[in-house]
């Protein structure tokens, strides 16, 4: 089946009726489709359209509740948490962003956490909210058990993940939105099928030894942190910043997106935001923003390197084209995309 | 020349001698000194005593001002910055933590940047002073640029490092101290004596391309960030939240310890602290930890893998050892120290 271009306005339009189908206040459902299309949007396709069946599956299971109403249960100057009452991830934590902004901009940096929430689609949605504010972004989540401790063999960390967004002057926002593994598992599956060795640092086999063998990887082996035991520690403090702060899930007691779809999820996040005008004025960091952005632009490039990027450039360039060009839905996508609006009386968005 | 093992105490009385002859006020001698040894006692002999040569050149040419007394400059209730007047490191991040912990202790958290500082040794040092507070503390630092951004081939960023302390129950407080790069050089030029190849991820040639021979990494080439983009990632948001957001030094702006020791080195940190009780209380949250932990402990092992650690934990029982037994001086650094003795006209501590 052939690839199909669609605007993303229409693909939101879609996702929102399917929420709402299922039970999912109107403006909450447009909040989370607007999050998967944001991912599309940017080329982050593993955290968008391609996440809309568990999603449904999860809603009408009841591992995410489709009209709690998160909560604040308690709150200080600079400080708050949020209990998510096992709703959409990304209510909670949009809740959770404009707290800490709005906290932010009294005291000039706040962090707000959310217990009891679900998977909230791609970081860097949250932590970008805090730009138009004049405002550095922060927001991480934890995940399901998929990576060992260094010297491990089982699963007792999330590949957790967090986004910071920065405001720039000329230049788009600084945006790094990374996971804590070294690699995602698709990598590996393209290998596998392509017949490659992966590289040593990428995964382990079910032993918990490192392997170059795809096959060896996917038969119950797991991903490794990032750069050895430096993203171990930084996956076990997402961890630590987001779980078990908040009194929310954190290691083996998080499920992943994928597990038992009827049962909560225990996802934590925590989202941050720091005013910039406490330091200085914004337009003043804006241009110390151009000129460091543009530092790293014009270091002389290694052999075959035409162009060097900064965090979040490469998206940035993907939404612009994108948004002109629609998002690209492969046949399988669409096939899910039809199925699911078959199932729930609606019009397949192309 | 044989090993010697020296007490900590003795060690830290000889760096602050030699500060003080050298126009520090005895106070900032002391904290010097404290934090030199702290790193030698945990382990950390990178970030010891294996400095005091190059800051006493550095206090004599003026690159590090011996009385300079670091000032905050503009404030809010969780905010505040410092003008470190090209003063000790120590000093002024000392200063930085002391007012983020205060601060924390009324609004939850707050964020304290330095500009106009220089070297401040082990990162853990600043986020550690968090935890007898009950609190969870962050400190980072710039460093003079010795990573290029990926694709690139010349250094635009420091090996730019920061710590995270969280307070525990009966384990140790879990602290994660970590650069930016994917390797310490150190460890590259062992590679070099024992004529071993080295990973192909620890460093780039002269040309920016990932070499896998120590010789050619010597040779000006660069460390390369940990885990490849991510690491470029990382390093490059602690330089935002460091010098381009305290008004400080950054990317090129910034000097190693080693070059130009007569000049600032326009060295950029952050200070943060988190009260837990502004989430629940604090022995509920060392329970916490403490389960977070023994599920990394517990975690099945590896073949070949006796214990599995938390960050910070190795350092802990290090001190514990070091402690007791002395701090081990190569032969190398005894005659450093002795030298330095006689041109300071003071006794060498052994």
């Amino acid at each position: 089946m052939n690839q199909k271009k669609v605007p993303s306005d229409k693909l939101a339009e879609f996702c929102a009726a399917c929420f709402q189908k299922l039970g999912v206040p109107a403006g909450d459902a447009r909040l989370v489709a607007s999050n998967l299309l944001f991912a599309n949007l940017r080329g982050v396709d593993s955290h968008g359209l391609i996440r809309l069946k568990i999603y449904t599956e999860r809603l009408r299971a009841g591992g995410f509740k489709a009209d709690a109403r998160p909560q604040v249960i308690s709150e200080q100057d600079s400080i708050a948490l949020i209990d998510a009452a096992h709703g959409l991830g990304q209510v909670a934590a949009t809740m959770a962003m404009k707290l800490a902004i709005a906290k932010a901009e009294k005291t000039g940096m706040a962090v707000v956490t959310v217990k009891n929430s679900n998977h909230f689609g791609a970081s860097a949605f949250y932590a970008m909210q805090a730009i138009e504010h004049g405002m550095i972004g922060f927001s991480a989540t934890n995940a399901g058990p998929t990576m060992a401790p260094t010297g491990g063999r089982e699963g007792r960390l999330g590949n957790n993940a967090f986004a910071i967004a920065v405001p720039a002057g000329r230049y788009p926002p600084l945006v790094l939105d990374m996971a804590t593994g070294a690699v995602a598992w698709g990598k590996i599956f393209v290998a596998q099928q392509e017949k490659r060795k992966i590289p040593g640092t990428w995964a382990l086999d079910k032993q918990g030894v490192p392997t170059d063998d795809p096959n060896a990887a996917a038969n119950k082996g797991l991903i490794q942190p990032l750069g050895g035991y430096k993203g171990y520690g930084l996956s076990l403090l997402l961890d630590i910043l987001t779980g078990v702060l908040s009194g929310g899930g954190f290691s083996t007691h998080v499920r992943t997106l994928y597990q038992q779809v009827a049962s909560p999820a225990e996802v934590a996040h925590t989202c941050a935001a720091l005013r910039v005008e406490a330091f200085m004025p914004v337009a003043q960091f804006r241009e110390r923003m151009d000129a460091i952005i543009e530092l790293m632009h014009s270091c002389p490039a290694a052999p075959g390197v035409s162009r060097i990027f900064v965090p979040g450039e490469i998206e940035h360039e993907t939404e612009q084209r994108r948004s002109a060009e629609g998002i690209p839905l492969n046949g399988e996508l669409q096939e899910e995309l039809r199925m699911l609006a078959g199932e729930l009386g609606l019009k397949p968005p192309f």
